[in-house]
């Protein structure tokens, strides 16, 4: 089995060039963990994919299907990553959507990324990007294609020791990672940035918020300044591939130098990791 | 001559799957007017590609091969457009830019679209969009791939009589149309807003602003309000494909019905028109 791709249902590895995904990014994708051949949290990444198409008007793929093809591609896998597209399709003039458009879907399967062990032993070091994420409650929350923010804020900073970068809105709040998101730990309760404005409402954001309260842990979805997250008792990042990584280190924190402010996985940060230990 | 599509420099009309273009809207875009076998502007043109490159931290292209494979598709056409796409091309894990990225480049001819004639001559409907544009001053300016805006904004209406959309940031001032730039004229000065937080820099804005420059008319970039919208004297769009297009109409302005606020194409309106044509 060496497919590793499907194009609207067929092998392949290329896109047609008049594809509204390309010239515009638009649609939308999830990425899920593969293990012993199971798309973790499937129902999740398609009720979101869904709501994501109903947001931007796409006609959303038959669920079915795009389950039969996931399955194909990961049936045999012990370990890996499965990242599903979905593009408007091709054609309109110019911004226009077309009256018929075809959706394009692609699934795309490839190896486990080789994240240290240590990221969710010990934590990680994570610094403050200088790029901010624009205002946009039409496309809030939503994993779509428009992802340049993301990209350059990841150009910032090129040390292989730093995990992550933490991104701001225009008005100063934290609001995610460019490839997580962020929960802090206050009084013993969970509190993590809401996404109304900007921001991925990630799956694994959504399980730990679950997860926390099932476990008597208040969660709050609220508006975090910077003075807050440093004042924090514990922070930790979550998605749907690395879980939960404790922050050990804030770097390069509003100009303040190494060795930046300590934390070091929490009690409340174990306790959601075993949580999700066991929920797998 | 069927080639309607190079992909750096080769025949085709497909994209590698894994190319950042369609994962992250990770590129740039020219869209030029050809006519009798020339791409109008073409060194200005060059010029934003470059500097949106620099900005994006992307290779530029290389400028002569560039112009070679244009000509190659453009050299005996009466009329059409060309469309010119650089992304920063394929891999990396996650949006983590690969240290060896090597950048597409795409050329894309297409038909020159029907237009009505009346749109310059008599001018356009206009409607102001719901939809606004988020701010990010590092992105601001650029013909980038990330338009999931301009989409959304162009999905607001369905009424062909109504040519165009206007945007607003989220402060509320009026920046662009959903694929035009707007000028204002003001006591016989002109005025287009400024883009140091969103919009698109075009080409033609640019060239519009030193015919005025030139004929002695006074030329300001500027936030612009609503308020003093409605009250200009003329209103007109610019890119490179129309020209100039006058407004003639501010349709569902506010929620004030029908037949809207007239405007018409005023002299200064048709001095730069005139201007422009005599530049071609």
């Amino acid at each position: 089995m060496h497919i590793h791709c499907l194009i609207n249902g067929e092998p392949g590895d290329t896109l047609a060039i008049s594809d509204r995904g390309l010239h515009y990014g638009d649609g939308l994708f999830e990425t899920l963990a593969v293990r012993d051949g199971v798309c973790e949290f499937w129902d999740r990444h398609m009720q979101r994919l869904h709501a994501g198409c109903e947001r931007l008007c796409i006609a959303p793929p038959e669920f079915a299907q795009l389950a039969a093809e996931a399955r194909q591609l990961t049936h045999s896998i012990e370990r890996g990553v499965l990242k599903i597209i979905v593009t408007r399709g091709s054609g309109g003039r110019g911004y226009r959507v077309p009256d018929t458009a075809h959706p394009t879907r692609i699934l795309l399967r490839s190896d486990w990324p080789t994240y240290p062990r240590d990221n969710a032993e010990q934590g990680v070091r994570v610094r403050l990007c200088t790029q901010r994420l624009g205002t946009n409650p039409t496309l809030a929350g939503l994993k779509h294609l428009n992802r340049l923010e993301q990209v350059l804020a990841r150009l910032e900073w090129d040390d292989p020791t730093i995990a992550e970068g933490l991104l701001q809105d225009h008005t100063g709040h934290v609001i995610e990672g460019t490839f997580t998101n962020v929960f802090l730990v206050q009084h013993g309760k969970i509190v993590t940035p809401a996404l109304d404005r900007c921001g991925v409402a990630g799956i694994m954001r959504a399980v730990v918020m679950e997860l926390a309260t099932a476990a008597g842990i208040d969660c709050t979805e609220r508006a975090v300044t910077l003075d807050e997250l440093v004042a924090a008792e514990e922070l930790f990042l979550t998605n749907s591939l690395i879980g939960i990584w404790p922050i050990q280190e804030l770097e390069h924190w509003q100009g303040r130098a190494t060795p930046g402010y300590g934390y070091g996985p929490g009690p409340v940060t174990r306790s959601l990791q075993t949580a999700l230990q066991c929920l797998k």
